[in-house]
């Protein structure tokens, strides 16, 4: 709370001073006897990371939007859980409508918890606190994304370190950019901030839109690629292990992806602009703002082709790579599942065949196949649930629809009623906890919030 | 074609009596020499069948839309081809807004496609000519539904005698019934047939609402349910098995389901009809066309409330036990995949301990799982691809997404512009040409029709 109450001070906002001080001031209170109660095991199992994963992301998120409520500057309670919520877990999806009239403390505390969101929250804790060294990668593999962690130096907590210095360092470049394209210094650190976390959140109404210049588009549309791109392909750039990245071939696909989906969406939206130049500008930074799941938005893609939208919501649902902030399903999975795919067609053909499943050179297990297999169900379960679940307020199946994969997937804007132009605040308050739900287990992927209902977890801690 | 022209001629329609006795001609001239010509080696390998099934069903559907193009009553041809595909894989979605208008031999024929798609074309040609029989299990794969095939005695062609018997013992059955109510010969026997075959094509332009009687609403809801239940349990019910019946837990979670939907949609559609018994009866009835992929109207469930659109929606995706007409993802693929998932929960949170899955008390072999999981992905896939290519139409979210899902279970009726009172003839041709596909890799379940893109088959068939 100590940058977003500096921020108030320098903004002479007296107001947001004296809340931001008033919560830190309690915040620290509490935790206090936390850090002082002595633990006498301080080595972290699996199932104690996760645990330990998942009430930080709750506790945080109940304490993240304190402001917002004891300000008053969102009047009720569920909406400024659901706007910290998806700060956290970068989706950015909003309940605001007016967005400009805020203080700046406030605004700036908004895009900063997509910035500490995006990296992970206890990844942050690792990098600062010594904490032991014993399993710590159980935390890691909790918070990071996609289907398999690796440590890039035996030290998780080094490797933390790393991660977060090139974090830091391309929001740092990314600000820096921006504000040469002549935005405010205020404005580009808030900019920085939402793309670095691929959240979303702009302190403008008409987000990117509102300063509608091509050089700021494109600055914005490269860094939200470059935070999609898995965060070990950067390490091995700066200690020039070329051949780590030449292998890997999530990057490549996630591009090829990407370049299909901005050329198809170029050609159905072409006859709306009349300049390729123009519908190229737009198509690349939409594609860029959905696979990545940041949810900026220059265009109102709400009015496009209906196909250039089903070409928006399925790499909502692909999502960035393994590894970097950006939610969705991961490349990677798709690469697993595309594998298993093939493979099976093949067994159909050939019974007797066994054939070994291969990535990137190296062998892949079956039990990470599996795995991926049953998180695509898990995820489609969830998907379903939470569909109908908001599907009682009865406001149509598109906005349903999407405002349902948006948040699973960390996006922000869906379609229809809560579409680029729109906000969430419409929605009634079951359908705003729903989502909040959605939105963690779309960023913690699922697995670790459903062992807060295994019965097993809550014995073993409490006996 | 008999039938239909026999159906032809009693009506006296001399019209159509011409059509079906060319066409009959035609037909048979065509066959004539694949059945002179001498096969030397008569054992059907898995690919062959598979082959086999693709072929037929597809020339099976341009023979049968003959009629309808030929005698003029679809102009187009690509309407009369989606109409016979829709006929034959029993999915009753039609183009035609003007139902009753039709002759009763070219309505005979459309409804009498269901019957024959229902059980499966080669299944049928198995019961009545002698076949090879080597190998003669990989066409019943291929054709019939769900995850594993099973053969009831050990000779393939007494297995699809019986299975034809109940077929047919169920259909008059339920003909007689309808008959008893109130509905004419002809009518009850139209019906019948497409209650027995799931399919949902009636000879009325507001289907079942036409004839607005309560008995003979539920003789079809049971009937729809009846022929969703896996035939294997009638034929041990003949048998007297009840072990067999009662180890078997598909057709209690079917039942499950379907009573918990009824319930559900119940209560979201009462304010509507402001009556129990007339809500439950619209709820039910629809419950069971929709799980059984049959597509009977008694209600414009379009206008119901969007968490009851949604149930429906869910239970058309699920769809009806293995090896029964009905469409869908079917019951056992559902327990297998939720089996599958808690598997994964428990692994997740005690890493070390190997358990194996175990289904109606038989251990359930890895490989099965897979398939079925790789089985889903296969679908989703498929999926959003013809939602892309539909969505050029530009005609909405909700009329693509719920015309895809319903072609490719099979169900028929969508919602929105393809909803109950509506039809599929508004689409474009591009449209009609990807759902006709869509219905026939539902049916088959998808892996035949992949074959036909595998190089292999080909090599190997004419090198």
């Amino acid at each position: 709370m100590c940058l977003p109450l500096f921020v108030s001070i320098i903004y002479c906002e007296w107001d947001s001073v004296f809340i931001f001080s008033l919560v830190a001031l309690f915040l620290a209170g509490i935790s206090l006897p936390a850090v002082l109660m002595k633990v006498r095991d301080r080595t972290i199992y699996a199932k104690e990371g996760l645990f330990v994963v998942i009430m930080t992301w709750v506790l945080l998120s109940l304490g993240g939007s304190m402001p917002f409520y004891l300000g008053g500057w969102i009047p009720k309670f569920v909406d400024a859980f659901f706007e910290t919520v998806s700060g956290f877990t970068t989706t950015g999806a909003t309940v605001l409508s007016q967005i400009e009239g805020l203080p700046y403390g406030v605004l700036f505390w908004r895009s900063f918890t997509h910035w500490i969101g995006g990296m992970g929250v206890l990844l942050f804790v690792m990098a600062v606190v010594p904490v032991s060294e014993n399993h710590s990668i159980h935390i890691m593999r909790a918070e990071l994304t996609g289907p398999s962690v690796g440590k890039l130096v035996p030290k998780g907590m080094l490797t933390a370190k790393i991660l977060y210095g090139i974090y830091l360092a391309l929001t740092l470049l990314e600000a820096i950019l921006l504000y040469a394209g002549g935005m405010s210094v205020y404005d580009s650190i808030i900019h920085a901030f939402s793309t670095a976390g691929t959240g979303g959140f702009s302190n403008k109404n008409a987000s990117i839109a509102h300063f509608d210049s091509a050089y700021i588009d494109w600055v914005i549309t490269v860094f939200m690629l470059l935070f999609s791109i898995n965060f070990n392909m950067f390490y091995f750039l700066l200690i020039r292990k070329f051949s780590a990245i030449r292998q890997n071939s999530e990057w490549k696909v996630f591009f090829g992806i990407v370049a299909a989906a901005t050329i198809g969406i170029m050609f159905f939206i072409y006859p709306e602009y009349n300049s390729l130049l123009l519908s190229f500008r737009y198509s690349a930074f939409q594609v860029a703002s959905c696979i990545s799941t940041t949810g900026f938005i220059t265009a109102d893609f709400d009015q496009w082709h209906e196909a250039a939208e089903c070409i928006l919501l399925l790499v909502m649902i692909i999502g960035a790579c393994a590894g970097s902030t950006g939610g969705g399903l991961k490349v990677i999975r798709l690469q697993v599942l595309w594998k298993a795919m093939v493979n099976e067609i093949r067994k159909m053909i050939h019974p007797q065949t066994v054939t070994r499943l291969k990535m990137d050179g190296k062998g892949l297990e079956t039990d990470i196949v599996h795995s991926t297999l049953v998180y695509l169900v898990l995820l489609l379960g969830l998907f379903i649930i939470s569909v109908f679940l908001v599907a009682i307020d009865g406001r149509g199946m598109e906005t349903t629809l999407s405002a349902v994969l948006s948040c699973i997937n960390n996006v922000g804007p869906g379609l229809a009623e809560v579409g680029p132009v729109m906000n969430y605040g419409g929605l009634s308050v079951l359908s705003k906890w729903v989502l909040c739900a959605d939105m963690l287990l779309g960023r913690l992927e699922i697995y670790p919030v459903l062992l807060l209902f295994s019965p097993n977890i809550w014995r073993r801690k409490f006996m």
